[in-house]
């Protein structure tokens, strides 16, 4: 027997596996009935259960051992790197570890999930500590085998390669130009009238339909998907069958417009992804950085351009039977791309939402370093915050408690919200660049050439490459942070 | 170990396993575009997989044997032998057999779609000569442990427990009793004027509306199930999230609204069984004898009754707004009651309906015993079409070719149709003779009663015990196609 093709039969199986999570997954946040929920968590530990078994199955061990690597050609390497990666991701723990976790996260949501509305960081303080602990020892496991850092191996398991030595100096010199860019843009942007807000209601039914002939204008294939809707905006599913929900407002439009427009570039990349790999780790997308990326390159890039909002601006009027000054594309545009300081990350614009990230990432290295205790959290987030931002947290509810990451154990993520927003910049400045043809396209509402682009240069590729491989390859250049500092500066300074 | 605790807990883990098969079987038929035919097709064959080795692990074996039956109770012997039956049904059968009989019925079912639209019984024959072949060997290799004929052990799959000596006579008095009572019906039903067929179209949104109205008043609980549509009607799901799907069609709005109403009585059962034992073979439905009796205990003794239309007209013709003689409770009976003759099962009355489902069970009795060559299936067919139903097929796309059942192998359902009448028809009346405030009840549109009385009786006792069990302890004799007759007298005859 060969042990590569036997190591490919057992990573196809836990991919099918996998992909019938996926629709659990959707069903549960998109269609199930709340009576389901306790019924749902038992088939989901299950199949996560049989996939676990697999993945740690004592033969594979001597299947690594026994691939002949030289008979491989480049995609199979890179395969069976990738299933290697996967693998000690799921060995290195010990599974008494993996368990004290799976306990410490369900048991600090859960608190979480009171004690912020109640902004009450003492009590969640006890069980956030121990999450922060179990964190520790689990990526420090997976270090010693992966031959990095532990913050580096936690890193690893949401961008595959991706290392802090990587990301800081990037970082620093993203930190050391935000506050002042920020000063100014809010500067710049006090000189021009406020734009106006469109007024609703704008009904859900319209809304919804604008956002599937927006979706199928950019490429999104419903023959392979759908858009429904859920509490919290997706994109889930298959490559063959991407499930994508939204959330409408009925008082504001923009909000569910730009998050389809955002999960939207997310499903193109899987729609995208190399079809014979389908069910190979190699055939999958590359990790949360260049996955963002995708989203943040159609949602940012193109979406919230002025080049796309001419196209789209008349669209939008007339699905909604509106006229007036409110529904020009400059009008629309401006009101896209409004800067302004504020609390809450998930809320923030472009300009603002890298200061955000920025500072969660210092501050989870130093809790994974160890330098930084859970109960001095509030502190130190406050004053990045006041750095960063440039405003002060009145409370820990909007402060240091707003996100479910760290609660549920997510240490390592945040960075790759802004990796994905400087790779988005510095691909379509490539794009561009090698196709003319790019933006005025876009202006007439075709996507064909900027997804051909990104189909030939991030999404058939898979993981066949590195993040940094594929960044290379598509644009000639490492990951420059001067490019998405170029692109803010001629949005939102321009 | 305790071995009776280890196989509650594999077949627990075996039955979540199903569950996620279950909600990925419905997404398939309700949610799922084209596109994701191929994929859903690899994620369901690995689950169906997977469930398939666990049922089959060596271990299982040494752990039936390892039980001491003296230390279980009532319904934990139940279980045991609700496992051991699944356990012998999945490992009776030689694992290339198991394979013959999946390509044999796949091919079959390829074919039979193409042939049967093309009349083209001669193309079809030679791949419906090897599905019969192959599950006549699966039969006898299952009958062998069972202790039964090969008949027997395809009964056994759908209705457990169940044997065709037991159907026999009771199939013997009906047919004997049904062709004359087809000709009185039909005299009796000429004296009176037709009734009036309410005219549509009947929007879709109003039939969904009254659908989600009427199973809500039956005791559908929407916190634990949905309603949706799909190209046939089924009920699928979970018991704690039980998925409902119909079809509509815009002439007629008696067809999706009896269709669900028949689902209905499906879930209503799915929704009631023991939630101690839900992962539990003891836990489940008891086959499909008993389930059909609840979705026509629901559909033909209270829905389309005179009782219910009472209750029900007037609520119809409010929701269409419409009004007139075709909407009053004894038309909207009389035109839901309505016998003819006909090709079609599945379109078939409740009066001929165990007609067709009589010469079918007699006809594939004689396949499995070898006494009915496929090729002389159209003659046989068409002679006991004339005899039972008292037409004769113009053809065999109408005739032997209509269902889909034997083409992939199901031996042994067509019974349990006509049993689940018989069954619904006598669990009616002895519910009604326990509680006189189910009639009246009913006539006011309240369920509640009638419910409690199936809760107690039926849902809750799961398969603890057998078919016959169930009808004896609930309404204190075996089971009698008088009942039946009885009940078919006074409405067609009344």
């Amino acid at each position: 027997m060969d042990a590569y093709k036997e190591l490919e039969r057992r990573f196809a199986r836990l991919n099918k596996l996998n992909e019938a999570l996926g629709v659990l997954r959707w069903d549960h946040a998109a269609m199930m009935p709340d009576g389901g929920a306790e019924g749902r968590s038992e088939q989901m530990a299950t199949l996560e259960l049989i996939a676990h078994e697999q993945l740690t199955d004592s033969a594979l061990g001597d299947l690594f051992e026994g691939v002949d690597a030289s008979a491989l050609d480049e995609w199979q390497s890179a395969n069976l790197e990738e299933m290697r990666r996967k693998w000690v991701h799921a060995t290195a723990v010990p599974g008494e570890l993996v368990e004290a976790e799976s306990r410490a996260t369900s048991r600090c949501e859960m608190i979480w999930r009171q004690a912020r509305p109640d902004n009450d960081f003492e009590r969640l303080a006890p069980a956030l500590e121990e999450v922060v602990e179990v964190v520790r020892e689990a990526a420090a496991a997976k270090a010693e085998v992966l031959g990095c850092s532990a913050y580096d191996a936690l890193l690893d398991q949401f961008d595959p390669g991706m290392r802090a030595e990587k990301i800081d100096p990037i970082f620093d010199e993203l930190a050391a130009f935000l506050p002042d860019f920020i000063d100014e843009v809010l500067e710049h942007q006090a000189k021009a009238a406020d734009p106006i807000a469109p007024e609703g209601p704008f009904p859900e039914a319209i809304q919804k339909g604008l956002s599937h002939e927006f979706m199928e204008q950019l490429g999104f294939d419903f023959r392979h998907g759908r858009l429904d809707t859920s509490a919290h905006a997706f994109c889930g599913g298959t490559p063959d069958d991407v499930r994508l929900t939204t959330t409408y407002y009925e008082h504001d439009f923009t909000r569910a417009l730009m998050a389809t427009m955002h999960e939207t570039g997310h499903a193109l990349y899987n729609m995208g992804l190399p079809k014979e790999w389908r069910y190979q780790p190699v055939g999958h997308a590359r990790g949360t950085s260049i996955h963002e990326s995708q989203s943040l390159l159609v949602e940012m890039q193109v979406c919230r351009s002025r080049d796309f909002m001419e196209w789209a601006a008349p669209r939008i009027a007339e699905a909604f039977g509106a006229s007036g000054e409110a529904w020009t594309p400059d009008n629309l545009y401006r009101h896209g791309t409004r800067v302004e300081r504020s609390l809450i990350r998930i809320d923030a614009d472009e300009v603002t939402y890298p200061a955000h990230v920025i500072l969660r990432y210092r501050l989870e290295r130093q809790m994974i370093a160890g330098e930084l205790a859970v109960r001095d959290l509030p502190e130190a987030w406050n004053a990045a915050m006041q750095e960063m931002v440039g405003i002060e947290p009145p409370d820990d509810r909007d402060g240091c408690m707003q996100d479910i990451h760290w609660m549920i154990g997510g240490f390592g993520y945040f960075p790759t919200y802004t990796l994905g927003a400087m790779i988005a910049a510095q691909l379509f400045a490539a794009a561009k660049e090698q196709d003319p043809e790019i933006v005025p396209s876009i202006r007439r509402g075709e996507f064909g050439p900027l997804l051909s682009w990104l189909r030939t240069n991030i999404h058939e590729k898979g993981s066949s490459r590195s993040t940094e491989g594929l960044i290379e390859e598509a644009t000639g250049s490492e990951l420059d942070a001067s490019i998405f500092e170029a692109h803010l500066r001629t949005r939102y300074l321009g």
